[in-house]
């Protein structure tokens, strides 16, 4: 599958700073009206929209955000003061906000997922593909973690020959929504996993299953946590994955990558600080270090670096990082995966091109 | 399935030191024949048999071993000498040397496998528990390990509740056996993970799936190297192992076990001694350390405590550590790996109990 | 010793980003013209002066940077559009431009050091006393180093008690300088573990004894490299350093602080990525990571931080982070060092108050 | 400062297994009874005599044991049946004790510290050397650690060219005793990194410097706990070392060794086992590991070794690991350090040669 080919330089923006509207100011979107407030080279943060014009407003009266509230995030994509937009309005409403950016010709960074189905992202893509320029990064922010990319830069050295297979580790501290399913850690969780073993290996999964070990009893009833999964990948590497939402020890991310002359782990949380601590009662005490609670504190410089490339590149006219196809190849094995949740067995992943090539 | 009782205390012999015979000085014959001379307390190695009389010859010539040789194994388990023998001969040859030795009632420590098949094990069990008392010690030594005996007390004392996964590592460094094949991975190094599976968690495993990666460039032409593959365990558990033979970067042993409240580690080559060094021709350098290239110095400890053990066990007339039992449904599990490292799909393991329980 | 107070909110320029002149473009003053095209938010770099107007004008042909070259470095300071100064030239002309920056009441982030000596650097103080305002950020850059701000926060929380004792390691790969003198490894290097113990700490270092081990054969002849070093504190805490220019293993740089009940360590190698790889020519492999050759990449995190925060700070009229009183006491100390280093015996550091208090 | 020579190997016993006689049965000395009667091969526990012959039977009437109780300590040495002793009595009455062996030729393992002070450690060396053979091996036990076997191992292979300094710290958990003083910290625990200081760099320490911080809340009214010292070597390679014994954390040993070509550190508490897991009350968890709360624990494989070593050499006519000399070198390092924790300056250790030699 080729990927899309880069913009028309007739997108760059590059004489002032990028001018950046934020759509949707929930958990992340707000966590990126400060970032860009805040902590992002050559963009100016200009406007925000969102359904609760309450929250957008306070918001927007924050130190350093200073800017207008739009009560239609579609009135804020088609105005002639935003050069970008980030869309992280919930994924239901992504397909008609992402097709009137690229309507427009305008670039967006889009929180996960891309579109609710393959259907719809694919739309996506074919319409990206017929205005003949790539738009859409997909907020995958994991290809920007220092480590990650470190780890991607030693596969791809050929220093340790041939990757031959991924282990992943993807745990949360707890889930408290009360509505939580099976197929959440699936199409929420697991897609990280999905996207990782894609984009370190350079191809495609072939098929996935996933296994269903006997719940932890911190999972809510008939929710199947954790799960272990197999990704078989196009060229024959195997990918394994746990996902753990309800680990009641923290966010944990790990990858170790085994090749043919050597193997490499990232993510270990004996990164950092290190102490030794009395354990309070008396006795002898114990050494280690506490474990990031949150993925927005474990990825924090994650979502910086993200943020600024997508700038950076934004405003050289280019787009860098994942791709619609990336979020719709995601969103076709997450698919995949939540049949084989059903059933245990196999499921091969059917990704189909998209009907025009750029 | 009841484990077999202790046996009756008449095989105590707890007077003397305990007079050991070892059968065959193979690799793992030759190291515990030096360790019984000059390791152990409480034991007196007195004789050794092997049909190669001029290797046996040498060994007993070295400083501090000092001991009888016998050409025949039959002689050396009648002898009356012979409190008990260690059993490192080929695995074809033991179903009949530990039948005279359970005739005998002679206690006995057998290195894996216990038989080459399930039926010839069972043979075993049954010998066993018609003569009313458990004889066979099997030599599973990881048990003995530290690090995975404080892994065991750890996962039973309960603090970090029930475990729901283990993920299991076993690397070599390379394979030099000209006629490897897929199937001795199974059987040769997975049959280690199989019993760490079941003793970890104290239950039999249900079923096995194996998978087949993309073999490493250096695995012999048509050798499935490395192999993923997949326990569930009888409570629902899953356990996941890589066995990779050909590693190329040493003999790496983890496991992983995650539970309700908490996850532990043993294994990591972070251990022991760090460095910083110079990389030579310049440029900055690196910092870590080297990885044990064999598993006798990896698990030089855990075989001296495992013989000590049943040196100490034996002369209080008692039976610790693995029995025929575990090397038996190890072999079962094996036998089924192999029929599933042909298909991909999960096998189920179907245990018998013996005929006669003690 | 009472820290200068925050300056007049008058200084505040919040309503538009905070344009910014850097004066010397040498190593540091390049990477910082470059982190401030590039990675700050809410700063415009406006103007680069350096006496190598070839230099400057390469610098600001860069893309991104595309700034005003002013060739002498006092108009610079003197220059309207410029809102603040960040100081990058050589120690030597510090003193004159500080007062300047001073006398026009512009904010200023001065390189390490200050000034060359104890009474220039009084004189500084005083300029800014005498002008009612803290103007000058000191550039040790460690403190905004996310593992020390960790630490200090640690400290500071009381969660361990009293603080004991550090022991701090700094160690470079090497030095390729012809005229390299040991009163530089007090001077440039030690320099940074004199401000840590004083921050971490919260106090002064009452005497300071420089211990000269046999140097490495990779010291220039005369050198001496490495050097030990004992800080007894105000309080009687007691600091010991290693410093070593040469270590030929990259740049290390790590501190223990150890208190009433328990220690903490940052710094340490086994950070981020970890690889097993295969050594080249057989045999078994190694664990392990590479070791930052610079200061650039280790602490390239900790640079962005504290311009971002003394942008931010300068925004708001205010000041954080190292001020001149702490360049002041750095350099009183590192004298006491180096007379130390000709003796071995311990010397009192002499620290005055300045004459006008803010 | 040449070593003693190997003995004449007219002490060599290895006909039959060592018959060796403890004498005193205070907590060291338990310790080794049950040592030689369950873990050591080719050893046989004969006899034990101390003071409080309750005591003393107790431990003879232990399983395994079953040995014959002395009363008076010169009648076991004494004792025809006795091959060698392994002395554990109270450092006051080794001196007579010592010698009383060395008048028969019997070997000896003295618990440290070989006497209470220089002169009588010299009387000891004298004897031994007028016998012509070196028969005592003194108990530095870190000697025979696996990890300070392997850091000497590097040293002494040149691979990290000369060595340049080293960082010693060694921490208790807690001292119950009332009557604790200063000096005691020099005497009982500094002693052992003076051992290992002399070991790991092969000479003799030329000074000592004792440095007072200001004594955590935990120590006794009066007491210097933490203290910093400081060897400089007769070759001028320099030691720092952290002695805390109310660390309030655990029983924490590590050495660095810095040289010029890289760096080894062993005893980070990072080693074995590592847990991830639940805080209680919530929130994030934690990783890590315990710390030994004790020597016991912490060297039990170290005490094994040694004594195993101690036996194999005997009975071979041979005398390996720390002699006589390092016994009275360590106590004359100690004595400067005493008199420096009184004053805070370097004191110079002067080591005389003993008036035999060998």
């Amino acid at each position: 599958m080729t990927l899309p080919s880069s913009p028309d330089p007739a997108t760059a923006v590059s004489g002032h700073p990028l001018r950046v509207g934020v759509v949707g100011v929930g958990v992340m979107g707000a966590d990126h009206v400060r970032r860009l407030a805040t902590r992002i080279a050559n963009a100016t943060l200009v406007a925000i929209a969102d359904p609760d014009a309450e929250r957008a407003q306070e918001l927007a009266d924050e130190p350093g955000a200073g800017v207008r509230v739009i009560a239609d995030p579609m009135e804020l994509i088609a105005d002639d003061g935003v050069d970008a937009v980030l869309l992280a309005s919930p994924g239901a409403v992504h397909t008609e906000q992402l097709l009137a950016c690229i309507e427009r010709g305008t670039p967006v960074l889009c929180e996960k997922p891309l579109t609710m189905d393959s259907e719809s992202s694919m739309r996506v893509i074919e319409a990206e593909r017929a205005g003949g320029r790539a738009l859409v990064q997909v907020g995958f922010m994991r290809r920007f973690d220092p480590e990650y990319a470190r780890l991607k830069q030693l596969l791809d050295s050929g220093d340790l020959g041939r990757t031959l297979m991924l282990h992943q580790v993807h745990r949360n501290l707890t889930v408290p929504n009360p509505h939580f399913a099976s197929e959440m850690i699936v199409r929420d969780s697991l897609v990280h996993e999905v996207d990782c073993a894609r984009w370190l290996l350079g191809e495609e999964i072939a098929s996935v299953q996933v296994i269903s070990p006997t719940p932890t009893r911190h999972a809510l009833e008939g929710v199947v946590d954790p799960q272990v999964s197999i990704f078989r990948m196009a060229s024959g590497a195997v990918v394994t994955n746990e996902v753990f939402v309800n680990s009641r020890t923290g966010y944990e991310v790990r990858c170790e990558a085994v090749a043919e002359s050597g193997s490499a782990i990232i993510g270990r949380p004996a990164s950092g600080i290190y102490t030794t601590r009395t354990v309070p009662g008396g006795g002898a005490g114990s050494w280690g270090g506490g474990i990031d609670p949150d993925y927005r504190t474990r990825f924090e410089r994650a979502y910086d670096l993200e943020v600024q490339a997508w700038v950076d590149a934004t405003r050289r006219g280019e787009l860098v990082g994942p791709t619609s196809w990336d979020g719709h190849a995601s969103t076709v094995v997450c698919t995949a995966g939540m049949e084989s949740l059903a059933t245990g067995a196999p499921v091969d992943v059917a990704l189909r091109a998209p009907a025009i090539r750029a």
